[in-house]
């Protein structure tokens, strides 16, 4: 009988909370104090156990079933109402957020180390609860208490599910080009009229109200983002002790690629002309509220990415230790047993690279974690702000990464099983599916790179910058005199100065006003700076996991893995960086140059 | 309205074909002295028409429609009763094949030239006819006269359809392990009995008959590749002037990621022990002959990876030309209209990065496709004996570079659609989907691998290696004197110099037995020498474009479109391959380091 897919390696979670990241120190910050090693490991667990059963049991007949809309009434799976009342028991939804609001207040950190296995398990199911999470803490954050009250409460409680209602047809990436119209009324709402798309978990059968967090321009508002707001516009709008319908319609279903559990659909405001919207917070600071939010849901893409790599790199590894196929090629006898493919070095390789790819892009994601407990409830100002610093220039790289390199980890999966892999019979398929959406919701990879090079790179002087090469520097002195890690420390170290170089050569075009010649390789930077950062991260768990096993606290085996995993992404990805960084500053303007008519 | 999507571009193949590749040359030898511009043109015109017409229509109806069992027949998608009549009588299958048999007598150049469209309009219809050519050659070059009177002449005039029927699923990379047991008979026929599975064609409703060339077992037969013969088994035999069955039954359909249009089944002979085979020429040989076909076998996964990323790529030109969306970062007025995203540098880089991927491929196949006519037909006994040499070379390359990073060119054409790209309303996800079986059908990627580094490299001591690097130089020296290359050739040599060095330390290991050590990063030996030629294929055609407007024969346009392709391969990808083959002499062992157990 095959072996059952753990989805996440319990050592690497493990590794990552006691011995690199310190899960512990979180406790001592006041906003923590309840919280202890026993909370969060009953949460994870939890989380864990409920992920390898019901959520991974049903992704694949929800991945061949995906809801559908009869008239204006969408049935998701049968099997999401039960697994929905299970996850809004664990009390996902509002596992971070504060005592007062019904939270457990748990560190973000200890959440996404169990929430990594509910998305590896079934990122559809999953995303309704993120989804949900995210609407209210914009309700939380900066709605008025009344709507705390009506929709926040009942949001984190579970009772009703939540959605961020952003997209319309012409304003995607752009969202300064927002339509929907919202026209005050005497009464205090707003009359919404306009249509979105791509609205995930937009309708659903399952729960009794669906509150939408939907951006609009109010009449006579400017142009741009400076004229969006933000509006809870609810399914059903509570009149007296019952519940009226808003004059939200379905108006039809995306078929979209993976995600199939999630409906991703077009919806559709005020048909009727009857659909009621409340502000959030003041008029026309929508954008700026949806920002605030926005790391943290940009890291859950990156923690998505990691675990649909995940997933499908156990899917991979049990089927190369269990597949036999070819002889070594110095095994000159047919009669000879077929071999397991893993004994393949172009099969270890390919395994290498994902676990790689998945270890080290879970890593930074956890630290961005890490970093987002300290920026929003350090106790220590300095920290605190030092924190928010770093988690900004990081989350550009958090969510891209485990997105981009993710889907070359997914194809490795898919490769690995050969001619089966390209079956619907086999999981690898679907998951390279699920992954191909990171790279383009919550800003496409080339928004990321703007973001992380216009935007992150040069904040505060480069502040950010600075912080990020000294936590670096850190890693490189620990490595320098751990027994193993001295060779790597150097050649990360030439890495990192050669970040320094070109993004100091780039801050200068950007300070003179060459912002087009900046940002012409911003692809390129994005790429570099996450290679060179995922090296740091790898490079940082063969320094604690050689550590740890020197004081007796992990094993030889262990540790000894986590130094190969550095040694062949530091000596395979760390030149490419060098050489993708010497591509944005030497003036490379190939494409550039390229008239629209020469393609 | 959209514009229609020219599936592979006019311009590229008449310059391959007049100013790079000189198809004219080809008409000059004897065997193909019937042929002309004229001839090639219009077979060339009336392929291009048929595909972008009934084979681009068909496409998406044959995607959304597989193939359907029921009971034990099959039914494909209608409207290939009529394709497969409207291909037949083009005369695809026969095209390359000699007047003796019925063949148009076409070089394989003009061929590919053809083909290549079909397969960009709809891979699946035309590869039931690839596979009917594959496996009529077969009986053309090893079967007796009366296989080829009954099987072969209906084959290539359309009335049946071929199939190869290899792999079994304890056999599939390991056709050594092939158990499908034939037994003599005294009236000179086997009987066949065993599975098969992921027999492409294999079953169809739209011509009377299916002839498969099956591997299978004599009884008593050596273990291993000297053991394994080549059958002629058709799905019906004829017996005096009808058809009876020949208990061929299809078992299975396999429920593949893409190709759609095309079933993939398992078929077993002999369940009722009356299913009659053939053997092709000598008993014990059928790997022997297969491997004689399967250049070109490998070669049209090449092309098809060129077609399926040609087809992506211009759905993705044509959406960045027409889509709107976000402004010049530099642009702070929002009320300006939005511009069309090709507008934007990132876009513009993935656009290029696409081109060169498909017009650096299709040169390297096109390319091969040449060789082959020169191996095959050739009237000089030295260039033929050495273009069979480069090709052997050449072909694990052409298989490969096109299938990986055409895999990478297609999801750059799903991300520049953005989150419409997610969607199955939109084209580019089917592509990706077709291309991902490129990568392991006909030899996965680490098969080609070893294939070139074990085998084609240090073939003849080193004799196809150094006729590479020597036709290499001729471009070389082009370049250095060509205005605009002489950098870009500067640049190329020193590729071409790493090449060198490490391909003779690697040969090194493997006459002093080193072998697992030689081909121990064969994979990144692959990557890097693909890198490699498709720079010297890019960087010719910089040279012959330019030097053709020099010569007032192309436009300037059009040469600067090609001086720029090449500098943005070479310059972004070159310094990757350097990178890698560095990689395969440093003795980085990191993965063959990982013992199994530590994944």
């Amino acid at each position: 009988m095959a072996e059952q897919n753990p989805l996440i390696s319990d050592d690497q979670i493990n590794f990552l909370l006691h011995h690199v990241l310190d899960l512990e120190s979180l406790f001592s910050q006041s906003y923590f104090q309840d919280h202890s090693w026993e909370t969060s490991s009953l949460y994870i667990d939890a989380a864990k156990k409920l992920a390898r059963t019901e959520l991974f049991e049903a992704y694949k007949p929800m991945d061949n079933e995906p809801p559908k809309l009869s008239g204006d009434s969408l049935k998701v799976h049968p099997k999401m109402h039960q697994i929905y009342q299970s996850l809004a028991e664990l009390g996902v939804i509002a596992a971070t957020r504060p005592v007062e609001v019904g939270g457990a207040q748990l560190p973000s950190l200890a959440a996404v180390a169990a929430h990594i296995y509910l998305m590896a398990g079934n990122l559809s199911a999953y995303a309704y609860m993120g989804l949900t999470t995210g609407a209210a803490r914009l309700i939380e954050s900066f709605g008025a208490e009344d709507l705390q009250r009506t929709y926040m409460d009942r949001m984190y409680s579970g009772e009703w599910t939540g959605t961020m209602a952003l997209t319309e047809s012409q304003a995607g990436s752009s969202l300064a080009d927002v339509s929907t119209k919202a026209t005050p009324t005497e009464d205090g709402h707003y009359l919404l009229e306009g249509t979105k798309i791509f609205i995930s978990g937009g309708d659903q059968d399952f729960t009794n109200n669906i509150v939408h967090l939907a951006l609009a321009r109010i009449e006579g508002a400017p142009a741009g983002i400076r004229g969006v707001s933000l509006f809870v516009v609810p399914k059903k709008r509570p009149q007296g002790d019952s519940l009226v319908d808003n004059d939200c319609t379905t108006t039809g279903v995306f078929h979209k690629v993976g995600w199939k559990g999630l409906p991703s659909i077009a919806l559709t405001f005020g048909e009727k002309g009857d659909c009621h919207g409340y502000l959030v917070g003041e008029a026309n600071k929508g954008i700026r509220y949806m920002f605030q939010m926005m790391n943290e849901a940009r890291l859950m893409v990156g923690l998505n990415g990691v675990a649909t790599s995940s997933v499908a790199y156990y899917e991979s590894l049990i089927y190369a230790q269990e597949r036999p196929q070819g002889r070594k090629v110095t095994q000159k006898d047919p009669s000879s047993p077929q071999l397991a493919i893993i004994e393949h070095a172009d099969v270890k390789r390919m395994l290498m690279r994902q676990k790689a790819i998945v270890e080290g892009g879970m890593h930074l994601v956890f630290y961005c974690a890490q970093l987002n407990d300290l920026f929003e409830h350090g106790d220590d100002a300095a920290e605190q702000k030092n924190a928010g610093l770093l988690l900004d220039l990081l989350t550009p790289v958090a969510k891209t990464f485990p997105a981009e390199y993710g889907f070359e980890a997914n194809a490795l999966a898919v490769q690995i099983h050969g001619g089966y892999g390209y079956t619907k019979e086999y999981l690898p398929e679907a998951f390279l599916r699920d992954q191909k959406l990171n790279t383009l919701h919550e800003g496409t990879t080339g928004i990321q790179s703007l973001d992380l090079l216009g935007r992150k790179l040069m904040a505060g002087q480069g502040a950010a910058a600075m912080l990020y090469v000294s936590k670096a520097q850190e890693t490189i002195e620990k490595a320098g005199s751990t027994a193993g890690c001295e060779n790597l420390a150097k050649l990360f170290q030439e890495g990192l100065q050669t970040l320094q170089n070109t993004a100091m050569q780039l801050g200068q075009l950007g300070m003179t006003g060459e912002i087009e010649q900046m940002l012409m390789h911003s692809a390129d930077f994005l790429q570099a700076f996450s290679l060179q950062t995922i090296s740091w991260m790898l490079l940082e768990q063969a320094v604690c996991a050689r550590r740890a096993n020197a004081e007796g606290k992990l094993s030889e085996d262990f540790a000894q893995s986590k130094l190969l995993l550095a040694r062949y992404f530091l000596n395979t990805e760390l030149p490419r960086a060098q050489q993708l960084f010497a591509l944005c500053t030497q003036g490379e303007d190939s494409y550039v140059q390229m008239k629209n008519e020469w393609f």
